[in-house]
């Protein structure tokens, strides 16, 4: 059985393989620290400088629910803002994912090349990530299994956690993005036209986060993660997930830095209120 | 005929005066620099620093809309964050207003003092002001009048848009807070128990911002400003306006900084989503 969980996101179509809930269990590497473990205690006031431990969201996405394909903001933007980051191109001719404050493009099949200069990015979602935490996390056989492996080491409800996943992967499905032929295309519309592609035992990064439905007129709602393979050949928005055991490093962020876009399209859009996103679970009977 | 609009904030019970429609006019005295006034190109890479050009928001509104009437921002970190603002103080037990980077606190009839190190708030907006626009606006009846010239101005209907009313004014009904006898009073079932009050030919200075519906989650939604008089002695929430002639400088903000609260009762609540704030006309016919 296969379900396929519709999360309202560029790339956010995100299919759960076998269901396998035996066998499942995770533990903690490092205590996670009481209350307030990133608090803004950070400068003498006690507020986090605005680069640290926030997210820098490019564009809300209730633009890319309008379908407003375009943005200017260019990947060497992007890396001032963080180490790790998702986001796609402009029209929607690819993803783009930030490993180790390198941004790349990721073609409609996967493919990888860095991101040339004069690329600019509708939507991008970037990180400072310094991880505070690292948990072990094993069995996981589907997206779901993950979430709620993760979900365990969230202390608020309300938060945004950042992820990053290094290793072997037993298996991984992905989908990309390809250029949008008609510029006033639903979201939804064009996320059923996607390639889906997959690739076992392969080794590399994801860089993600988890966003509270609250927020998910400015971020991507719910879970999100982008892959980067080791040899830098695939990557991919994940849409599903197994492997049998790995560290995960996980940041709790309580700041979001968000960048309106100065185009004239973002500028003189009347945004409809009621495309506003929301993680919603579309189940097939697959 | 008297019309109360009820936007959806802690204080936004904006009742609009007589309307008299005749004679409105207004004339830019600078004229608006075209596209992108404030652009994010105020360092090498095009980014403005956080602390310019950014709404810095402490807790989102849909806090409020879940009875959080308790934060943890006092007045010494609040001025780190801009000169102009305004918010609440917990336990709702009077208004904030933020005027040259001084936070005063106002009591539930309109007394003025200057916060103490030890307040905290559950809701504050600050903007570090620095105008590129004075516009002047003239014959103002109404609150909704004020409402419709500012809009003029407006080039984006999708930024954020900071103002500065400083003068003499005719006319102005305000509103401030007292302190909520039980936590889990609805915001809504509170704003009906407000004080109001009023002032004729009193001067001093309205500071407040437009924040777009699709922001509303994060931010108090349409027009808000607080007021504070030259002599320091009163000032509120702003319902009601009238003045003839005055300088309005106006400032268009593309960030904003959302600052999530770490206090355990935000961290463990769950945020009801269909209290989700939006402006809302409500008319009584007084």
């Amino acid at each position: 059985m296969k379900k396929i969980i519709l999360l309202f996101s560029l790339a956010l179509l995100a299919s759960c393989g076998n269901q396998t809930k035996e066998g499942l269990s995770s533990s903690e590497k490092h205590e996670h620290q009481h209350g307030h473990p990133h608090s803004h205690s950070t400068d003498e006031h006690g507020l986090a400088p605005h680069t640290e431990n926030t997210i820098h969201q490019y564009a809300p996405t209730v633009a890319l629910l309008n379908s407003i394909y375009e943005g200017d903001i260019t990947p060497q933007q992007m890396v001032q803002q963080g180490n790790i980051g998702i986001g796609t191109v402009n029209h929607l001719a690819g993803e783009l994912v930030a490993v180790d404050g390198v941004v790349y493009t990721i073609d409609a099949e996967g493919g990888i090349a860095e991101a040339p200069n004069d690329l600019e990015s509708p939507n991008m979602t970037m990180i400072n990530f310094q991880p505070k935490q690292t948990v072990t996390v094993e069995n996981i056989e589907s997206y779901e299994d993950l979430t709620r492996e993760l979900q365990k080491y969230s202390t608020s409800k309300n938060s945004f956690y950042a992820y990053r996943i290094k290793g072997e992967f037993k298996y991984l499905k992905m989908a990309s993005a390809h250029k949008v032929e008609n510029e006033d295309v639903s979201l939804f519309e064009y996320l059923d036209t996607r390639v889906m592609y997959t690739r076992e035992n392969i080794k590399g990064t994801l860089v993600g986060l988890f966003t509270p439905d609250y927020l998910g007129n400015i971020v991507i709602p719910g879970m999100h993660f982008h892959f980067l393979s080791k040899d830098k050949k695939i990557g991919g928005h994940l849409e599903d997930i197994k492997f049998d055991k790995l560290s995960i490093e996980v940041q709790e962020v309580n700041q979001v830095n968000l960048q309106l876009p100065e185009t004239e399209k973002f500028r003189n859009k009347d945004l409809k209120q009621g495309a506003a996103p929301k993680a919603t679970a579309k189940q097939n009977g697959k």
